[in-house]
């Protein structure tokens, strides 16, 4: 990266309108900044553009006469020059209205928070309410007021994967994405899916169930798929054995609930059920209990994901699959940063390659199996 | 504002380096657009820099062209053209878990992102972790990503208002601000949080209670203070003529624990509890409910924001007073545009002077009391 040791925008546009509140508030200036801090406006500006080859002592100094004063540059100046926002976008590939309702989100973005605030790094959530908003969201990206993106819940048709790739912006995806050559796939952080929903069906083998229903999450996601090949892996005949016994879901307790009634309807004689996350298993509960079914002598459930609320709140409490949804989200930022230092400064950090991860899963047992 | 025809950027920087991705993949050209639109150079710039002076079915011909080609404009150079991103920051000034754990601001969330969207605005959610990142937050506005702001659950000691006034920034708070003389308050959304504490009161009242207990928000939030000031309009003399009967909470299920757990202890004869969010209201039911209290036989309970889930889940279904908390967010989120409208374009939308708006409350009795 270039920078320039000096701020005074030789090749700023004459024509550009001026920054917000710039001309009516005698915005403090760089000089300022400089003479309070006690360094040379060189070394000022040196800060002000991300410190490079400045001691951290004197940054603190720059950076606290920079806050004191309220010191501002000129924003689109200091992009040309630096082009590092210190701000990262993340994108939940679903309505707004599934990011606050399902804990799984709260959970990633939790960790995503914590490593992004302890860089110092500004989590910039674009929320979508409908499918149309995702140009809008391209466009965000695409206007450079991030330095990467985390994307996860991606669904197959999802336009913002072609986006982001056109524009070049680092990215790191939560959840494997199913395009890519081999060589070519981009970073990614998932979690062993098909380990743990093999270890799900093995577990439900050995309570002695047979009749084994699963409500999968939407087939166009790489996560549901791969739970239902680990159920496969068990079960190799499933479900041409018996169609009956599957029904895709949409991740919600209400689809689980609706799943439900569509298996018992159908197969009435199932003794076991894999819901393929934690709030299925909850509307599938729901649903055992109004049919006076008990749970697990009638029916076995088990869900997935280890959630704080629904599988830990749910009565009976549910087995579960869990997976540190936290710490996920955590690497996922972890890996960008190292993405873009290495973009940024060109030194990566040693100890984490950039190479994508992949989480191990496991069987928590609790009373509803 | 002045809208140059052209993007032929004669004033960018020669040393600025190149937009993401613009070298390596042979970036569509505005040329190109033009030529698929079949419009003028000249034409196709004024649609992708606003579409000043240029009639809708033409900027549609432009923008579909646009959008087929996966045309980027020079992201800096656009900025310094136009100024406006089409993005609005939201700030919840709570760390993120609090953000997600209680409903009350995804119902806001819920608003805001459908105004938004309709207007194809991106919805810029700026989450905090910790006090510490407000500067960040700051640096993030400052640095002109975002056109305005909606900021919403201020406590009294935070850092924004002073920042984007400085900036300049279009604001919209969420509750009243404190600050401000008469002529300059901020433009905000707020509800009667001192009638609808009344009308509690007068309810509590009404059912023959004496020893009623108020557990508040936190005091250095308006909304707080004017809850125990609508209260205080029913007793005028508390809480100085019991102070055992009022406890300082914190919006939260565990702190309204906490709270209910220290009235009982102070004043054990105690016969109601006024409790100012239903987060808190459903943690201090859990309480009675584990003391072998009835509600509302022993204890009456209300609450406040028929949340979609505490006030309605709640066990018995608790009265509470009712704001539209979706609605806040829209109106919020309306009254922005507005005012980015009359920023941009000199025209506000007619029908919607811009004005504070103050939403009515209303108590909704159910069996808690």
């Amino acid at each position: 990266m270039t920078t320039q040791s000096d701020d005074t925008q030789p090749s700023a546009p004459r024509t550009s309108p001026p920054g917000p509140g710039s001309a009516a508030l005698g915005r403090p200036t760089l000089q300022q900044v400089a003479a309070l801090a006690g360094v040379s406006r060189a070394t000022a500006s040196r800060v002000v553009n991300g410190g490079a080859g400045v001691r951290l002592h004197v940054q603190a100094k720059v950076r606290k006469a920079v806050e004191e004063l309220g010191y501002v540059p000129n924003p689109a100046a200091r992009t040309l020059m630096t082009r590092r926002h210190d701000a990262v976008a993340v994108v939940v590939a679903e309505p707004e209205s599934r990011v606050f309702s399902d804990p799984f989100f709260a959970q990633q973005l939790r960790g995503i928070g914590r490593e992004l605030s302890a860089a110092a790094v500004q989590l910039v959530l674009l929320l979508v309410t409908d499918a149309g908003d995702y140009a809008q969201v391209g466009r965000y990206l695409a206007a450079g007021h991030v330095d990467g993106a985390l994307i996860f819940s991606l669904h197959r048709d999802n336009p913002l994967p072609v986006m982001v790739d056109r524009l070049g912006l680092p990215v790191v995806y939560g959840g494997r994405p199913e395009w890519g050559e081999p060589g070519s796939i981009p970073l990614y952080v998932d979690t062993d899916n098909r380990g743990g929903a093999r270890a799900a069906a093995e577990h439900l083998v050995a309570r002695g169930r047979r009749r084994i229903a699963v409500i999968t999450g939407p087939l166009d996601q790489t996560s549901s798929v791969d739970r239902l090949d680990g159920f496969r892996d068990v079960f190799p005949n499933f479900p041409d054995s018996d169609p009956d016994l599957l029904v895709e879901g949409d991740f919600t307790a209400p689809g689980g609930r609706r799943a439900m009634e569509r298996l018992l309807d159908r197969s009435p004689d199932l003794d076991a059920v894999f819901a393929c996350s934690d709030l299925m298993a909850a509307g599938a509960l729901a649903v055992l209990a109004e049919r006076g079914l008990r749970v697990p002598e009638d029916v076995a459930v088990v869900g997935y994901d280890d959630s704080d609320t629904a599988a830990q709140w749910a009565s009976p409490p549910l087995t579960t699959v869990r997976q540190d949804i936290e710490e996920m989200g955590r690497l996922m930022a972890r890996l960008l940063l190292n993405r873009l230092q290495l973009e940024f400064d060109g030194r990566p950090d040693e100890a984490a390659a950039l190479t994508s991860v992949v989480t191990p899963a496991e069987l928590i047992v609790r009373r509803s199996s």
